[in-house]
């Protein structure tokens, strides 16, 4: 562009530029390390809290359905079948980078034969996001994601338009594996702290005027719920935050 | 919603959550100080760096213009002005999440009187994001940001509707101080590495069909070619999910 163009400053420019590569590689080696360290920290503490949610009956279908992005996902079916479901578990992979799974723990029930549903998300051989999922054996006649939509009863739901057939059909839904908005409602609001959606009812459901509102002020009022059961949500803020960007201001590039 | 609501085994699930709440906190702190740490690391290499690319001419217009995203908010009078940018410097702050300030130094040049411009960005007192800037002393006649479309050639440029008047309007507008597009352009995608958008011209100028193009088509490049870079990106996506999409919508209607 300028009338020289010095290539030796850019080949040191280049020779620079591998030195602070390396150093963001480092950074971002160094923080998996510690996010590494406090998963192990906490897992004692997902597995108590899970022992004791399985005391309580119902949590997670309350828990979903108090949850404004998931119910809407929920089809009168998928609730009879959710309130079997006792366990939920996340698990995020060693190299956190590589994925996560969720399952889903089933009393036996009149839906599906399986006692755990799972959906994993990974990087593929070619770095590509990917996911798989537990192939659901439903009993005969028991398709939930086969359901015609008068068999459901989506008048009394709040969303009419265009919603899936069914939660169940996340299941074979691979097709947004590097966003899967659902998985990452789960992983990063839901299991941080599941307590807070058990507790606090749905705004629209309470008030009855799910119709009306826009999603807009039915979120930010979850929202404020949540700060007020306290500043532990500001730390989880924060730790997504370190977690799932990849350290976006830290260090430039990952690979 | 069960027959019982088991008071105790909530209650418990608290004190479980406050812990887990007490281990995010300290691996955000630890976080913060592995990412402080390589702050000062690399701070040498930005600083050589930036003086081998003081030995460019047009170093910086050149990678502004290169750049999809920055380039579509240059007119003709901005791209002379940007000729006399010779450092640009992103600092973050200490205490990373409160911000980070671009500072752009200019040769003595027609337009402004000021030798450096800043654009700051950080939380204010009560924790929202803000932004400020240099005020720009423009030399009689000459601010670029009061310029009638005709006077800037707009033809020429790829963007010709509701395209901001200059380059420089970016200074004064403090609107969207929380994800300012083209600070965290800055930030993330060129300061990480600026050569490369340096060395290699907009594909869409190489083809000669930037015109035609709708401006969808060309942020959606834009954003791809960043996603090459690196997964930064990704979880800025996935922040903003979190922030502000409502996804009840998404879920359903995304394909």
């Amino acid at each position: 562009m300028g009338p020289t163009r010095p290539q030796e400053a850019i080949e040191h420019i280049d020779e620079v530029q591998n030195e602070i590569d390396r150093l963001n590689e480092q950074a971002s080696e160094e923080i998996l390390k510690v996010e590494q360290k406090y998963n192990k920290l906490r897992q004692p503490f997902f597995q108590k809290r899970s022992e004791l949610i399985a005391k309580i009956p119902n949590f997670w279908v309350t828990t979903f359905v108090n949850h404004p992005q998931v119910s809407a996902l929920l089809g009168e079916e998928d609730e009879e079948a959710l309130h079997y479901l006792t366990r939920v578990e996340v698990t995020e992979f060693e190299d956190i980078k590589s994925g996560y799974r969720i399952d889903f723990y089933f009393d036996e029930n009149p839906y599906f034969e399986n006692k755990v549903l799972s959906k994993e998300f990974h990087l593929n051989e070619s770095g590509d996001p990917s996911s798989k999922s537990t192939e659901i054996k439903w009993k005969s006649g028991k398709d939930l994601t086969k359901r015609s939509s008068q068999t459901q009863n989506k008048a009394s739901r709040k969303r009419q338009h265009e919603e899936p057939e069914s939660f169940f059909t996340w299941f074979t839904d691979h097709s947004d594996a590097g966003a899967d908005e659902l998985g990452e409602v789960i992983k990063d609001d839901i299991w941080p702290n599941p307590l807070q959606y058990y507790l606090v009812p749905d705004m629209d459901d309470e008030e009855g005027e799910g119709e009306e509102d826009d999603d807009d002020d039915e979120e930010e009022e979850g929202l404020e719920d949540i700060d007020e059961e306290g500043d532990e949500d500001e730390g989880e803020e924060d730790e997504d935050d370190d977690e799932g960007e990849e350290g976006e201001e830290d260090e430039g590039e990952d690979d």
